[in-house]
């Protein structure tokens, strides 16, 4: 069966690259899973797509009956069974579990205040509140990389997707030189082909829903 | 083998009740499982602290030779093998996982935002902007509990101890009572025996540290 990713129909310039369907097609590409791409109007959020995303939001992940959304909850399906995503090893297991919950909810959170503040915003007090809480976090993840080549279990994993992804958004944010252990983690990660099929496919995706 | 939880050994009185090693009590709680509670200091956090928890947070769990941070990290792994917890089916397990990432990181971040404006920062423009965002996300999630007992999968599950934990402190920011669907869920969760021992157990920890 042919997982089906469904994505939004149109999204700005800016945001192309950067829509998180992104991280499902990287796992697939990675694990050598074959996917479809459907899509929902990104200006009129129906009630069929409320209704299997109450948040209104992408990417909705659909294998046969089962409908999810969060594409954390996606990585960590997709990864079942899967040692190239999620090893079966359960220290191994419980450690990439840790860091895709760390990159969710300890340095996504920080990142996304930013980002809000910054671009969405527009708002110059709540920046600089937003500011120094993504360099703390980006300081204490350091020493953490600077001697493994992968974030968790020594090899890739969706702990990588889930921290390259954050990690993306922050040097879109112009907040990544100061930190070149992550800068250097980022470069090889973005590196990998699975990596550039994934972004290239959502990339052409754009280019023709435009 | 008995698991370990390492919390603070102090926190000032409104933290009380909320140390987040109340997640992971609870759920030992409602699995049986017994742990134990050890403490690392609040005020001088320690390289040792550090090492185990590079944000230099609670709580931290220990199984043996396994050290795990990120206490949605700990529940998926208290889960395994324990169908109280984390349903074994696929369809049920992934809804789980689901709804326990769509509360790290889809509310509690937006609930964390409104409470460092409100009571950290106490930034009138920062609450002004986060605000809004709360009542959004809780408004969109009322019709999805307003049919059901549970969270996910139509039994009490890690999803429900984290969503449960999130709107806690929604309650306590006294933003719930516009959401009586939520407050009724939120009732009905900390009702349970399991939640009672889990909040009794922490406040007499602190109690005995004060």
């Amino acid at each position: 069966m042919t997982v089906v990713i469904t994505t939004f129909d149109w999204v700005p310039d800016m945001a192309r690259g950067f829509v998180r369907d992104l991280r499902i097609r990287w796992a697939c590409e990675e694990a050598g899973l074959p996917y479809q791409v459907e899509t929902t109007s990104v200006r009129e959020r129906t009630p069929a797509h409320y209704a299997r995303q109450p948040f209104g939001q992408v990417p909705i992940l659909r294998d046969g009956e089962l409908s999810l959304f969060e594409s954390g909850a996606m990585l960590l399906y997709l990864g079942e069974g899967q040692d190239s995503l999620l090893p079966r090893d359960p220290q191994a297991r419980a450690q990439t579990q840790q860091w895709l919950i760390a990159a969710l909810n300890s340095l996504e959170p920080v990142v996304m205040a930013l980002a809000l503040a910054r671009v969405f915003d527009r708002n110059a007090v709540a920046e600089e509140l937003a500011l120094p809480r993504v360099h703390e976090r980006l300081r204490q993840l350091e020493p953490v990389l600077a001697d493994r080549d992968f974030i968790a279990a020594g090899q890739f994993t969706i702990a990588d997707i889930l921290m390259t992804d954050v990690l993306r958004n922050v040097d879109s944010l112009g907040e990544l030189a100061a930190h070149p252990v992550l800068a250097e983690y980022l470069a090889r990660m973005i590196a990998r082909p699975a990596f550039q099929r994934a972004h290239a496919a959502q990339l052409e995706h754009f280019a023709e829903a435009a």
